[in-house]
C-alpha cells in the first residue's frame, strides 16, 4: 500500500504563506513530518499561485527532495509547463497527478510522462462524458485511457488509475460505483495499479472521518494500491496497518504488531 | 445485513448462572438489549447444560419470544434433541445454526430443518477435511453441501453459509481466505446468504475490537450478509451502520444520519 502525504499543497493557508515566503524550514518539516507518519511519497501542489507555479513546484521539489534523500514525490498540477518545471529537478521516478481523457491535457501531458519516464495518475474522465456517475461508463473511459497510454509506450505498472471518488451524499451509489471500478480495473488489467484520494466519500455528512475510514478498509478489500491522505490522521493509519493484516499484506502480521508496540493503534477515529 | 445477538450463550459465567436458576428477568431484559442496539435476531445457547439442554433451550426461546413479540432466534446447538425441543415451541422461522458436511450431524439435522421449515447455517467443514486453511477447498465444500441441501429441498433463500473464521495471528492468509470464500459463494449462489461471526479472527493479537471491526467491513465488502456478535459493542455496530452507507444498502444515507442524531456514531474502537 502507497500512503502519499497530501499536506503540502497551497490550498492549505498555512502552507501558502510558507510558499510565498520561500519558508524552507516549514515546507521541510511538514514533508519529514509526513514521511515519519508512515508516507512513501509526498503529495506537491502549488496550484494556487498560477503564474508563478513552475517555479514554485520545482523550487518544492528540490526542497524535499534534499529533506528526505530523494523520496519520490507526487506531482499535483493540471498545468503542463509546472509539471515540466518540477520533472527537471525531480531524482528518481516521480508520479506525475495527473492526466486524463480530456484531449488538450492527454496530449500536453503524455509527452512529458515519456520523456522524464515518470509514473503517472490517470483520472476516470474524459471531453465526452466528463465524470460519470455510471461505473460502467468510468470503466469503458478508463479501459480505453489505458489502452491509450499503453499504445503510447507507458507501461502498464507506470500507471496508477483514480476512479474519481463522489459523495454519497449526492447519490447512494457513489461508493459502489467507485469500489466496482477499483475491483474491475484490477481484474482486467492486472499490472495497472489504482489511487485515490479518500476524503470526497463523505462530503456533506457528519462524522466524516468514520465515512473516510470505513471507505478505505472498503477500497483496500477490493483491491485499491495507493491513497492520498494526511498521514498524521492516526485513526486511518491505523486502519490502514489493520487493513493490511486482515488483507494478508503483513506476513506474520508483524507492522501490525510493531504498530501496536509503538503505540500507534489508538483506535480508529 | 442480519445482525444476530449472541449474548444469551451459557459460555458467559452470568447467564450460565440465570438460566440454572431460571431468572426470566435476566435472560428477557438481555434479549430486549440486545434488540434494542440493533439486532435482528437472538442467538440462544445452553450447551453447557449437556443433558437438560433440551430442556432449557425450548425455556429460552418461548422466553425470549414471549418478550420480543416473536422475533426469530438463531437456535445455536450440535445437538439434535435440543434443536428438536426448540423448534417444537418456536414462532416463526428459525435459523438452525448448524448443519455441516459431517454425515453424522448432516444426517441428522437435515429432517428436523426440513419438517420445520426453517432456515440453516451451513459450516464449511466435512469429515474428509475437517476445517480447511485453504479457501478453494472451503469453497469445494460447501459448494457440494448447498447442492446436497438444495436437493433434499432446502431452499436456496434459506441456506446462511459460515465460512468459519480462522485467527490471522496463525497464518497470515485466514483473512483472505473467508472473504474469498464469501465472495465466491455470492458470485456463485445469488439466492444463498453469508454469516460469520467475527472474534475468532484477531484471537492471539492485541488490540482485537479494531481488527474485529476492520474485518466486519472487508465481509461486508465482498457481500457478506449476517454477521453473529455483540450488538451492545458500540464501535462495530457504527462501523456496521457507516459501511451500509458506503455500500449503497443505506438509501439516502437516512440509517447513518438517524445514528448520528441519537449519538451512535461515537467512534469505532
Amino acid at each position: 500500500m502507497l500512503i502519499v502525504g497530501e499536506k503540502i499543497n497551497t490550498s492549505r493557508p498555512k502552507v501558502k504563506e510558507a510558499v510565498a515566503n520561500r519558508d524552507t524550514k516549514f515546507i521541510r518539516s511538514l514533508a519529514r513530518e509526513q514521511q515519519e507518519s508512515g508516507a512513501n511519497m509526498i503529495d506537491v501542489n502549488c496550484g494556487t499561485f498560477f503564474d508563478e507555479e513552475p517555479r514554485l513546484l520545482s523550487w518544492l521539489v528540490q526542497e524535499i527532495q534534499d529533506e528526505l534523500e530523494g523520496l519520490p514525490l507526487c506531482i499535483d498540477s493540471p498545468n503542463p509547463k509546472a509539471i515540466e518545471a518540477a520533472l527537471k529537478v525531480h531524482h528518481g521516478t516521480p508520479l506525475v497527478n495527473s492526466i486524463s481523457g480530456e484531449r488538450e491535457r492527454y496530449n500536453k501531458i503524455l509527452p512529458l510522462i515519456q520523456e522524464y519516464k515518470s509514473e503517472v495518475v490517470l483520472l476516470c474522465m474524459d471531453d465526452e462524458h466528463g465524470i460519470s456517475h455510471d461505473f460502467q461508463t468510468r470503466f469503458k473511459i478508463a479501459s480505453r485511457l489505458i489502452d491509450d497510454l499503453i499504445k503510447d509506450g507507458i507501461s502498464a505498472e507506470k500507471i496508477y488509475v483514480d476512479p474519481l471518488v463522489q459523495p454519497i451524499s449526492t447519490d447512494s451509489k457513489n461508493g459502489v460505483a467507485t469500489l466496482e471500478t477499483i475491483k474491475r480495473i484490477k481484474e482486467t488489467y492486472p499490472g495497472v495499479r489504482t489511487i485515490c484520494g479518500i476524503s470526497n466519500i463523505s462530503f456533506g455528512l457528519p462524522e466524516r472521518r468514520l465515512l473516510n475510514q470505513v471507505f478505505v478498509a472498503a477500497s483496500m478489500t477490493v483491491g485499491l494500491d495507493a491513497v492520498i491522505l494526511d498521514p498524521n490522521d492516526r485513526g486511518v493509519m491505523s486502519l490502514i496497518i489493520t487493513a493490511k493484516a486482515i488483507l494478508n499484506q503483513d506476513p506474520f502480521c508483524s507492522s501490525y504488531l510493531q504498530a501496536f508496540r509503538k503505540g500507534l493503534l489508538g483506535g480508529l477515529k
